[in-house]
């Protein structure tokens, strides 16, 4: 039996933050690596680099490119093994936009218009018109997916109704279209629960993003890391040194409840409450903690990133490799609709 | 200075009828057959066959690859010569769905929401629900036109709208994205408003229509032509032979007026209000002029239909040709737009 597929994709924003590590490339490294009894791959991972995504919300792509390069050596200081999984942009397999166009006959537009996260995204970015591709990006996520046989799809808790279009389109695509044997081209793609530890903005917002200015990025050096984490904010009712603080509202403690040890973030939480421990060397043992945990990252970071036509190579070896399976299911896609 | 281009294309539906001819395929070679006082052709004429419309409407593609086959027999019979056209399918271009994604960030879904023809066609398909392609169909219809930059649509004055859509596409392409010397990708396509005369059907209807079952094929013998014709509806008010008539009214003069000449139309019309002329007389002198306009397409087309291999092979001519222009085009798109 072959292995599970799993397509695993994000936008080119350029340097990723520790939100992004602990939300999703964690995750993705741990999925690539695992093993099972047999000291064999479980999973075969496929890494997207999704540019066509990029446009539903911006048209700007004066910085795609390099983005790109600059997400990618993120992706590789965080372990994704180029060997094992192919890394490409979505843009440099046609077969993408060929598998979007076939699956929007194959859903109705008011179905679209009810998928809750357009909504929500809408609103988010105060956009006053929604192009008709961003109507679609369910159908060109299924297409992503699909186009590699993804059979499970990580997913948190919120994003089930999203794996439900894919599986829906998969369906549909089975009941109109076999292959001469009659066997089916899709399986239906099952979520993967998965629990994403989202991390805090360094202002205390809810959410580490880009767009708020409250990151630490992965490509911070140690001084970099302290003098963020100097400014961040901390239980605002913790005035004096000596203040009883409360860990539970504190940025800076959710912080070492990743990064720390566990013993450490005992003592720290009873410290922070008694008052013994003010902000201050609370912040540089937080520092410490996490610039210890990102130093082997930061170090293969400056490997790739004095020689971007490394990554380059990567990608089209990844693209090289991605392409020959998404013409395959091409293929089986043309021969089922007897198209050409 | 190059020659204007013309992209032109039809669903792959079968066999066509003679109001394909009159409406659409005379047209089409008289376009490409048009010189200058140079004796040089004045267009470079594209002819597509839209199989990936036809999904817009139905899934159904078990004929759909004969159908094309038979429908480029009629192309070819009637005149279109792939040494000056390339005659291609959609579908064998990717292409076509790589602009197609890039085109459908470009316009709101709410824009194509106001398409008048697709009101008009849910309401004459008796559609309960729209997908997403289908909603879509003018910005796949930008991608076919833009591709292959067509500067010229022949459109009747009903289209035009259609047209401003592609329009509005290739301008905020052209706003958002241009080439490194300052230089736009495309051109904004200009209707070219054409005259096309419709055909009445068999029944009387305005339209001669495959699915209302009204129609005379291209195929159709000389003794095919004459049955049908026979049957045909003419002046209800008519019942005798001499019951004088009222040419207005008639199908069968219709067609006369398109496929007679002038001096036979004028002593029909005179002979049928006078009663003189009966409706088994017309009709007989009427399917006798349809033969003969239609009998060196019918030579024609049976050369091709024994042949069905040329007519692949004539496709994969055509194909290779529309994508070498294809791209280019998409190599210019790539560029302006900064992608892989």
């Amino acid at each position: 039996m072959s292995n599970k597929r799993i397509l695993s994709g994000m936008r080119p924003t350029g340097k990723l933050h520790l939100g992004h590590y602990t939300g999703a490339l964690e995750n993705w490294v741990a999925r690539q690596n695992e093993t099972g009894p047999d000291g064999n791959r479980v999973y075969d991972t496929f890494f997207l680099i999704a540019d066509y995504h990029n446009l539903t919300t911006s048209l700007e792509t004066d910085d795609i490119a390099a983005n790109a390069v600059d997400m990618v050596i993120d992706w590789l200081a965080a372990g994704i093994d180029p060997q094992k999984s192919p890394v490409f942009r979505q843009s440099m397999v046609k077969e993408h936009a060929e598998l979007f166009l076939l699956f929007s006959m194959l859903i109705t537009s008011s179905r679209l218009e009810r998928n809750p996260t357009l909504k929500d995204q809408i609103r988010d970015l105060n956009m006053d018109a929604m192009t008709y591709g961003h109507l679609g990006y369910p159908v060109l996520q299924a297409a992503d997916i699909l186009l590699y046989k993804g059979n499970l799809v990580p997913v948190g808790e919120d994003q089930i109704p999203h794996v439900e279009i894919t599986r829906e389109i998969a369906r549909r695509f089975n009941k109109h279209y076999l292959l001469p044997d009659g066997v089916a081209v899709f399986d239906e793609p099952e979520p993967k629960i998965t629990k994403f530890s989202r991390l805090m903005g360094l202002d205390g917002k809810a959410k580490m993003s880009k767009s708020l200015g409250n990151t630490i990025l992965l490509s911070d050096t140690q001084e970099e890391i302290m003098q963020k984490v100097r400014k961040a904010i901390t239980d605002t009712q913790k005035v004096r040194k000596n203040d009883p603080g409360r860990p539970e509202v504190c940025t800076i403690f959710s912080y070492h409840r990743k990064f720390s040890d566990a013993q450490q973030v005992a003592s720290i939480e009873q410290d922070c409450r008694s008052g013994a421990l003010g902000c201050v060397d609370c912040k540089k043992m937080c520092a410490a903690a996490i610039a210890e945990e990102m130093a082997p990252m930061l170090e293969k970071r400056s490997e790739f990133s004095e020689r971007r036509d490394l990554v380059q190579d990567i990608l089209k070896d990844g693209e090289k490799r991605a392409r020959a399976v998404a013409e395959s299911t091409m293929q089986e896609v043309r021969q089922a609709m007897k198209l050409g």
